[in-house]
Order: C-alpha cells, then sequence, then structure tokens
C-alpha cells in the first residue's frame, strides 16, 4: 500500500469510528438502570480504544450494497458489544491471563473478576436488548439476532476459544490452527459482513459475496495477529508480546514458521478480494481495508 | 396447602418438567457443531436436575391467557438457557465459590474455571438463538428477545447479582435486600410470566396481571431461598447451607430474623395471587404454583 492510500484508509476509518463511538455513546446513556459500578466497568471496556473494525465492517458491506449507515448502525453497535464482551472473560486469570490490554490494565485488573465476568455478561445481554429495540424492521431484527448469536455462540466465537484452550496441550499443527481461527476470529468478522448485507436487505450474490469475503478478512486478520505477537512489539500492539508461544498456542507462526504464515495471510487477502467480485467498484472501500488489515502493525 | 392439593401440583409440576425436558433434548442435538467438551458442559448443567420452574411458569402463563402450549416453549427453553447460564457464573470461585449444585459438582469443579465460563457464555448466546430460530412469528420472536435481553441483562438479573455481590461488604438492611432480590431473583421469574403472557398475545390487563404476579412470586421466591439456607439441609436443597450468613450476604433472615422473613414471603404470595384476579378460573393453577412456591422445602 502506498503511504498515501495508507492514509486515506486510515481517515476513512477514523471518521466511521468516530461515527460508532457518539452513537455507541448515545445509546450507552441508556445504561442507568444497572448498577454504576457495572456500566462503569462496561464502559472501560467499550471506552478502551478499540479500533472498531467490527462495527466499521457492518457499516461499509450495508453502504457496498446500497444500504443506508442508519440502518446497518444497531447491529454495528450490538456486535462491538459482543466482541468487547469476549475481550474481557479472554483475559480473565482462568482463560488467557492477560494484565493489559491495549496498553491499559484489563478489565479483571481494574475491577476484579467477579465485576469482569458480570461487565461481560452484561455486555453480551446488550447487544441482543440492542437488536431488539434499535431495528425498525421486525423481519430485520430477527435475522439479526439469528446471526450474531450463531456466530458469537457455541458453534463460532465462544466454541473458538474453548478448542484455543484446548489445542495449549497438544503439538501446533497446521489443520487445528486453521479450525480454530476460522471459529474463534473469523466467524465474528464474518458475522460483522453478514449483519451488513442483512441490513442493506441484499440480494443472494452480494450476500454471499460478503459472507465470503468476511471469512476470508477474518483468517488473514488473525495470521496477522499471530505475527504481531511474534515480530510486533507491547508500545505498537498495546498488549504483552510472546504470550502465544508462553501459552503454548495454536498459531501459524508455530505450526508453520514466520515466513509461510506471512504468505498464508497473503493468500487469505487475495481471497478475500477475489470474493468481492459481485459488488463491483461499490467494493472498492473494503478492498483497500483488507490490504490495511494485512498490513497493519497495531 | 393439603397432602392432596400438594401430590396433584407435584404431579402437574413433573407433567410440565417432563415436556421441557424432551423438548431440551430435541432442540440440544442441534448443539453438535460446538466442541463436544463445550456441549458436554453446557448439558451438564442444563440436565442438573432442576425444578424447571421459569420453563413452566411461561407454559403456563401462555395457558392462562389462552395460548397454546407450543407457541411457549421456544422461549421456555430460552429461559431455561439463560437461568442455567446464571447458575453456572454465579457458583465461579471469584463470585459465590460454591462447590456444590442440587447435589452435584458445580460445573467449574466438574470443568475447571475456564470450560464454565464459557459453557455459562454459550448458554447465554443459545438463548437468543433460540428465540431467533424457533419462534415462527416474527413479531412475538422479537419482543421475547426484548424481555429475555432486558430482564436478564445489567438493568435485571446480572444487576442484581452486582448488588449482591457489593452488599457482602455493608450490614443487613431490608430495603438493600429488597432491590437485591427484586433485581437478581425477581426480574427473571417475572420475565418467564411476561413471556408466556407474550406468547399468547395476551391483551393488557391478562398481561399486566401475570408481570405483578410474576414480581410477587419472584420475590417470595427468593424470601423463601434465604430461609432455607437458615433451616433447610444440604439432603434436601442440594447445596450447602449456611452459606449466606458465612458469606455476609444480604438476607432477610440476617435482616429481620427468621419470623419476619417468613411474614414477608406470606405476603408476597397474598400479592401474588391477588394479581391473579383479571385472569379468573383460568389461573388457579398459577395459585396453587404460588403456594407451593412458598411451602417447599427444597
Amino acid at each position: 500500500m502506498t503511504i498515501s492510500a495508507a492514509e486515506d484508509i486510515r481517515a476513512l476509518l477514523k471518521q466511521s469510528a468516530d461515527e460508532v463511538n457518539l452513537a455507541l455513546d448515545a445509546r450507552l446513556a441508556d445504561l442507568d438502570p444497572c448498577p454504576p459500578t457495572l456500566a462503569e466497568a462496561m464502559r472501560y471496556s467499550l471506552h478502551a480504544g478499540g479500533k472498531r473494525l467490527r462495527p466499521i465492517l457492518v457499516l461499509w458491506c450495508c453502504e457496498a450494497c446500497g444500504g443506508d449507515r442508519d440502518q446497518a448502525m444497531p447491529s454495528a453497535l450490538a456486535i462491538e458489544c459482543v466482541h468487547t464482551f469476549s475481550l474481557i472473560h479472554d483475559d480473565l486469570p482462568a482463560l488467557d491471563n492477560d494484565d493489559f490490554r491495549r496498553g491499559r490494565p484489563a478489565n479483571h485488573r481494574k475491577f476484579g473478576e467477579a465485576l469482569a465476568i458480570l461487565a461481560g455478561d452484561a455486555l453480551l445481554a446488550l447487544a441482543f436488548e440492542i437488536l431488539s429495540e434499535d431495528v425498525s424492521d421486525q423481519a430485520l431484527s430477527v435475522a439479526m439476532m439469528r446471526e450474531l448469536s450463531t456466530a458469537s455462540g457455541g458453534s463460532g466465537m465462544i466454541g473458538g476459544e474453548v478448542l484455543d484452550l484446548a489445542g495449549q496441550s497438544s503439538e501446533p499443527n497446521v489443520d487445528e490452527v486453521a479450525r480454530i481461527h476460522a471459529a474463534k476470529t473469523a466467524r465474528l468478522i464474518q458475522g460483522a459482513c453478514r449483519l451488513g448485507g442483512i441490513a442493506a436487505r441484499a440480494e443472494t450474490s452480494r450476500f454471499n459475496a460478503l459472507s465470503e469475503y468476511g471469512h476470508a478478512l477474518g483468517l488473514a486478520f488473525q495470521v496477522v495477529d499471530d505475527l504481531l505477537d511474534v515480530t510486533g512489539n507491547m508500545e505498537d500492539t498495546g498488549k504483552q508480546t510472546g504470550k502465544d508461544a508462553d501459552a503454548g498456542k495454536q498459531t501459524y507462526p508455530r505450526a508453520v514458521g514466520v515466513e509461510e504464515s506471512r504468505r498464508i495471510a497473503d493468500d487469505m487477502f487475495e481471497r478475500a478480494i477475489a470474493a468481492l467480485a459481485p459488488l463491483g467498484s461499490a467494493a472498492s472501500r473494503l478492498t483497500t481495508l483488507a490490504r490495511y488489515v494485512v498490513e497493519r502493525n497495531s
């Protein structure tokens, strides 16, 4: 990516992230009936400086199919709640035992384990509350709920976390890595793209294009994440590096080495942009985003 | 309650619980895409011998408004998933640190903390998957999702758990106990009754009657739970007793003594059955159920 292209996509991402943050702030004002400590713990992680990749994918995929950003915003907020819930629980001592997240103390280090568990739980419930209250069309609301619950549940992201933990007791194996990454990371990123398609009422060929794009992009994203744990530093990534190897995790660099992992990420990137063909020029921003994801250093 | 009335209600409860269990088994056959260890941990707690009070309330409240049991079953299963999720997380070392549940090792004692956290998460997601996939009417699906997400979320059950934990550092106080019980226990039991009303498309006066009944019944249920922790034994209750006082929990017996607590439970029972007036004789089974809840010893 040229320097100016990288600057352009960064500016576009910042603009969309700002919009997501504004909408999130407005929605979180409704958290008032929650106990204040719980609302504080939920907001702490929601506002921890995340890149908002998943909500931005919802918005951009919706727009790539001719939909309106407003139609997509509730599911964009809902998927960010699910993503934040997963980070809080993943960081717990019983799971990945991470003390830092995005350069700040992890939720359980700041609020204690009990409140972190409950804040994660409440964010997962909030995601479905948002879909039930803020989506004006009932058919879309149900379709979004179905997509988000399956993408995040036992056969999706949460199931992937189980595989990830179980994989720590066996030798790195490329097939097992692929299976873990597909469920743990790619399914929710694919879910973001599919939610955008649902919001736009995309026709089947376009919806399937987004779905395939999201799957490949999600895999590419996680390979790069694995690589950053080996080659990145805490200043850029905001979290401790080298932890995957310490924990005995199933990762591409551990299974096939850094160079081959890089090649796999590039291959996934190519698959992601090839999938966008049915969308034509409407998908140019999604192509640039995929390149940015593969070339990122944080 | 006379001995024969108690036998009658037990037989009715068993019959409905059996139906719920059958429907739950059928639905859980679809857990196949989950990692097997995760599905096992989810099933372990779902099939731990619970009384199925909440799903039975969904079914009976639906029928008391002239609705059909089949319309109510998906939300009955969904609320049992939410209830089971809450038990798994409540028992965790960071929360109530209970080693036993219904006479068997708690989920985290059987499967370890990590899997217990994730099994709880997956059950919460599954509840919304069921509502999105199994309810044939979209308007009802959205209304049920809204009811269940608010009843279980930060302003409902999960918020109540936060208040419960925070209350352990202050002296027992009757107002605080009432606030904790309303959120932690009564909101989901009320949610069960409201889900039944939604399933039956109950008119407003009947829906409000069910809602008020559920609130009072939920409060009565928790006062009796508090009392059983003082006066019950592990053989009947299936869990360690005397734990509330050890943990410094806010309970009615600790705030106002056993006798006054008994009086409050009876008062809540009276409120519950008075609320049912608009339903007439269609609510007789709900009246008997309330009496059973208040007089139970396990």
